[in-house]
């Protein structure tokens, strides 16, 4: 049967292996620092950073509590026809940004990036190494073409949810995927 | 002949100018905030405010340190030929920020906007009212359109100068030119 709960145990040592995880992290960027690394500077085995988190991609989601959970967004990407890409990532995008749990992590995450170098250079190496790689493969798309598409997300982002110029602020989803979507759909075709 | 330097005094009261003015935005807004009530403000008359500084929005300009000029830009995006704005604009934009005089203002500006939601208010009131305005009704087009433009520009600017996203930060200007221009021209395009 599984346990519907962690015993205390368990989310001590959790809770040590994020500690580690900022630290090495911080230290060695996301691209520098390994699961043993992280198991090591928390004392426990490595198989147990595996046990709680998977792979190193998801210690980073929870160390940073990033609001979003890059495999799911490959495969949200992947799924559907290539034709409606666009959409259904400004969908998918406007919808994290709008969702009460996600948001403030969210401007938190913009914060962090924009006042901290540190921070900002391993979300740099994680974005390069664990979304838009894996992305650029997937689609067999030149990687320029998906930072490009990053750009516009984060700038629309910003402008819609963080400065709240108007009427982009105000305008429906519908109106958004209307403008933007088109862009994404043109980055995504090489 | 004309003067070659400020004397003292002058330097003294446009500093007690510029005081004053951030103090009136901060409280009021952009949109709040006149003329009049700065120079009260700074008890000087409000024809010295218009020799030191011509406009609002000029004021606004130095009381924030802002690394662009508005006026400048909208002439900028007026001059030559509609089919080509999307280049022009593109182009005048990396050469801000990569111009040593203008880049230092810029990151400022990005972190004030992230961690502060009085400035990224009265900045949204000015790019609102001083740029935005202007432009949509000299090239009559919709708002929505130019704030998905401006998300584009600043999306761009986070990726390629504050998070350093390879391999959008070593392209050349010329290949983000040819990916990003073709964008900003569809949102001008109505």
């Amino acid at each position: 049967m599984a346990r519907t709960g962690r015993r205390p145990g368990q989310t001590q040592t959790r809770d040590d292996i994020l500690v580690a995880a900022r630290r090495q992290f911080a230290d060695r960027g996301y691209g520098g620092a390994t699961i043993r690394g992280i198991a090591a500077e928390a004392g426990v085995n490595p198989a147990l950073v595996h046990h709680f988190f998977g792979s190193k991609d998801q210690v980073f989601v929870a160390a940073l509590n990033l609001p979003f959970n890059p495999s799911l967004l490959v495969n949200t990407l992947l799924e559907g026809p290539r034709s409606e890409i666009g959409e259904r990532i400004v969908r998918l995008f406007l919808g994290l940004w709008e969702s009460p749990d996600t948001q403030l992590p969210f401007f938190a995450l913009v914060r962090s990036v924009t006042t901290s170098p540190e921070v900002a250079d391993q979300l740099r190496q994680f974005l390069e190494t664990a979304v838009l790689a894996r992305v650029a493969t997937a689609l067999d798309l030149p990687p320029l073409r998906l930072t490009a598409a990053a750009s516009q997300m984060m700038g629309l982002a910003v402008v819609r949810y963080v400065l709240r110029a108007e009427p982009m602020a105000s305008a429906s989803t519908d109106e958004v995927v209307a403008l933007v979507a088109p862009v994404i759909q043109h980055y995504f075709t090489a």
